[in-house]
């Protein structure tokens, strides 16, 4: 689903459909393989012959690891080369790896939907990256950077996609039973209410009232990111609806005023404005989820509940609720410091001039990677055409008539 | 999937794909959430501490309560503000929850696919919510009221989803076991034979043969709504494909005479012509059941699965399948009556001036309501170019002619 | 899934994407309840009272049988009528059914993802048919021969359909348990093998380096096709990725190479390549399938898991696995006689002149068949009125001015 979901959401660019479908696609198909290696080393390695067991759970679990950096790959939408992309998911997978087990292992978070794992790394791990790969000059192509008609109808299919198959995304790897119908109640409902949030914030602050393609495309998700790592903790109903209200407003602000203060001040270039609807909802999510870790009590939980819900087991059998919020806020900030870090780190790497980077004019264009059907829309034709006529045809009518 | 598959099987339109989404996007998420209410307050209530109790199958009633608005959102796609939509969806909620709660818990009559509950309710609710919002002077955008190829293209996305997902649809919320598996064989089989009735309607009243994507697009799917009241019934695999063949041709052809009949004399103007892909099919769809139930006698079902499917229990354990084809005819005339009546209530309601709806020449189109791209398949700027040259390059050239 | 994969993968054509959708729903409609009666008589039939007994899993193999039919379609796509189509998938299925009794019953070859009984048969089936129906004008149409930025857009999502529910697919009717793991496992791995080697090998063989959409859209999916046999069997994660790896470079330099050979010299028009994405991954599977067969052994797999996985039941009891490998052998070896045999006689049928097929001139277009939307991307008026300013109005200005 992370295939249709990314891939489709991408496509609102004019002449980068290509692009963010098939680059999607190879991240995808390249970070599986990397992601199931590198998580086979940390989890799965069998010391007793030196071979990595996989099953259903581990295809699961690289997805997982590659939807980071398809989150990353946002960021440097249009602006980057496919074998920069393979850097970026080579590295972002491992830093990944290394960041799940120190949050999920060593700290002992949880995070069942990845709110902080995912997103948040994924966001500003793009974020970094993009810093790092600043083009003054980016406006040359500012006139492929926008969306056409029909674009937005494609991206609209990855919202829906992705919208749809938020719950069982983030409850996937709960718990069966009760953690696991949390995790999609709490999912659903937060995703329904910043449809609305989104829907009249884009009304309110764009002039004429009209609403706003792209926050429709982006910001409705941005609740299922909020509600990640809180999605299987007892949140209750009203909980996610305040965290679903919350997001969409913060998330649509983001478009309006954020990414382009961003991209004026800070010099971050956000291409699908990963920050509003991955970076900022993912830091909320881990927020909410050590809140709602610290407030869990036993008598809401029942005591194997608590023990199920936490993992309280094993050396971290003496684990209370409280400690455990602290332990949650610890791993947002492993997560926003391995994101921000690597990216300075694999940004830097990516500044080398040995990977063929797109010219600043050729940003956002599927021509230099791409044998595009010359015949597209047949928009070219029609205007050479005019020219052609106003510069030779009316002037030899004229020329002719001046000799008349 | 009711978001993908109703959102995109209505993005047919030249210009209001992103309202056909996007305000579906927005009926969903609203929806939902009423539902959810609503429904709660009819069956999940718990009186012991005022709370209301809900889970995944709570989630999944919701959605089916939204499909009956998004239902008679096709009547007036195209034609409604927003805002109108939104009051649209309370009532329509509210309505259908009564309604549901009568024809389900009083009448007890049987309804997995939502033949009446669903279809006709929302068919004819949305009918005469348009009746009542005619528009005299529709033709004015009537060169906005057809579709380009691509959007028949993303139509024919949705009408795949709901096509292939009508067998899960249908028995979701049937008991499980055995009336499970047969409301999906028996909805496949009736969808399968509705395809074939339509193609070759569609091209024998068609001139030159040709077939039109209108009925590809819709009439295919009216099979399965049909069938949705019997679904779980022994209907027999020869009684769904009659079921499928009979609405292939009937809803085929009211395409073809009855919604510009409908439209020239009954005053109803039916955007995406529900009337013959919901309304008219899901009364045949509660007739065949109420037949069907009438018909059901225990050499056929068995003892215990006459009681499993019908529910003969309690205060109902002494109802004979012959009452219960009368209950389920009970059932369709209460879909019907709420629908009108609903219908005509809340039309009235949406005529008052002061919803913001659309101009008569603005129907159809996107722009009043969204930021529309500019640079739009090139067009306008292109006419721009040309009428710019006509008036002043051409008369500039002239004119320093006419100087020479 | 079948209907939506299939469906959008074809779309790729400029003006045949109706055609494309709309006859595949047809002959998979079609094609659905002639499989359930062929399957039925073969299968199912119930000697006790001469009736067929169907269930969900019925459904599911129809569903294989019409797939053969649709990747005939493959190479045909464009140059055949909808009633040729109907009886390629009369023939197809009635075939379908015979080979697929031949393979899997009386030779007791396994076949789990259909390698050799559906994308083997089906390949060389529909390829022989092209061959039958060999237009030497084509080129009078290759004007629409080719594809437009936003039909690639769709083909891609059928791409990425098919690649999704590819391991869900392979692994659909094979034993529960560890069999079902181990083939979603093998074609997961499989998959993702190929979309790099296709990446790789188009950027390597097209000049500048520029990837081809046409192998981003069909090879990628060459992988799954090829481990369609051995999914279920102990190929282990390595052997996955080298299948998948080799069938990235065999499926790519096809479409580069033998497509244009096979035109040119062989007389066959494969419109889609499904020599490449089919035919030849599917015979490859079948080898490495025979070749897994073989070389399986007590010690892999167990004494039970041995007799689980090749169904060494009843008569077959004594078979042990070289044996298995002959037999494999000897089911594609019926595979490619039935597809090419079959197709041949099919062809013959179909070259009778009263099938009412496009004529050269017109084939790839929607046209003849369709309704197509008049004011298709606004081109022709605008094209129209830069002609009609031509030649009146500045001729018009112009003579005003010699006037003068």
């Amino acid at each position: 689903m992370i295939f249709v979901g990314f891939g489709f959401l991408m496509t609102f660019l004019k002449r980068y459909s290509f692009g963010a479908v098939g680059f999607n696609f190879l991240i995808a198909a390249f970070g599986l393989q990397w992601a199931l290696l590198m998580q086979g080393w940390f989890h799965a390695l069998d010391y007793s012959d030196g071979k990595i067991k996989i099953g259903v759970e581990n295809l699961i679990n690289a997805d997982f690891c590659v939807a980071g950096c398809l989150i990353a790959y946002g960021a440097v939408l249009g602006k980057v080369s496919p074998v920069q992309l393979l850097v970026l998911t080579l590295f972002g997978i491992t830093l990944f790896a290394v960041e799940e087990y120190i949050i999920l292992d060593l700290i002992h978070a949880r995070d069942a939907g990845g709110s902080m794992v995912i997103h948040t790394f994924g966001g500003y791990y793009g974020l970094a990256i993009s810093w790092m790969l600043y083009r003054p000059n980016l406006d040359q192509s500012s006139r492929l950077q926008g969306s056409v008609y029909h674009s937005d109808v494609f991206a609209m299919i990855g919202t829906l996609f992705l919208w749809m198959f938020w719950p069982s995304f983030n409850s996937a790897i709960t718990d069966h039973g009760d953690g696991q119908h949390r995790a999609a109640i709490n999912t659903y409902l937060a995703l329904a209410a910043t449809v609305l949030t989104t829907v009249a914030i884009s009304s309110l602050f764009q002039k004429h009232g009209k609403l706003d393609m792209v926050h429709i495309q982006n910001s409705t998700l941005a609740g299922g990111v909020a509600v990640g790592t809180a999605a299987e903790f007892m949140l209750m109903p009203y909980g996610s609806l305040i965290v679903g209200f919350c997001c969409g407003i913060i998330s649509t602000l983001g478009y309006i005023y954020l990414t382009p203060f961003m991209e004026k001040y800070l010099k971050i270039q956000d291409t699908c404005g990963i920050h509003n609807l991955h970076a900022m909802p993912g830091v909320i999510g881990g927020i909410v989820g050590a809140i709602t870790a610290a407030a869990a009590s036993e008598s809401v939980y029942g005591a194997e509940g608590l023990i199920n819900t936490f993992d309280f087991e094993g050396e971290f059998k003496n684990t209370d609720p409280t400690r455990q919020g602290g332990l949650q806020a610890a791993g947002l900030c492993v997560a926003i410091c391995f994101g921000v870090g690597g990216g300075i780190m694999v940004g830097c790497i990516l500044r080398l001039p040995i990977w063929g980077d797109p010219a600043d004019d050729n940003c956002f264009d599927d021509e230099p990677y791409w044998e595009v059907p010359e015949d597209e829309e047949s928009i070219p034709p029609i205007l050479q055409y005019n020219n052609h006529m106003q510069n030779k045809d009316i002037a030899e009518s004229n020329f002719t008539m001046d000799q008349n």
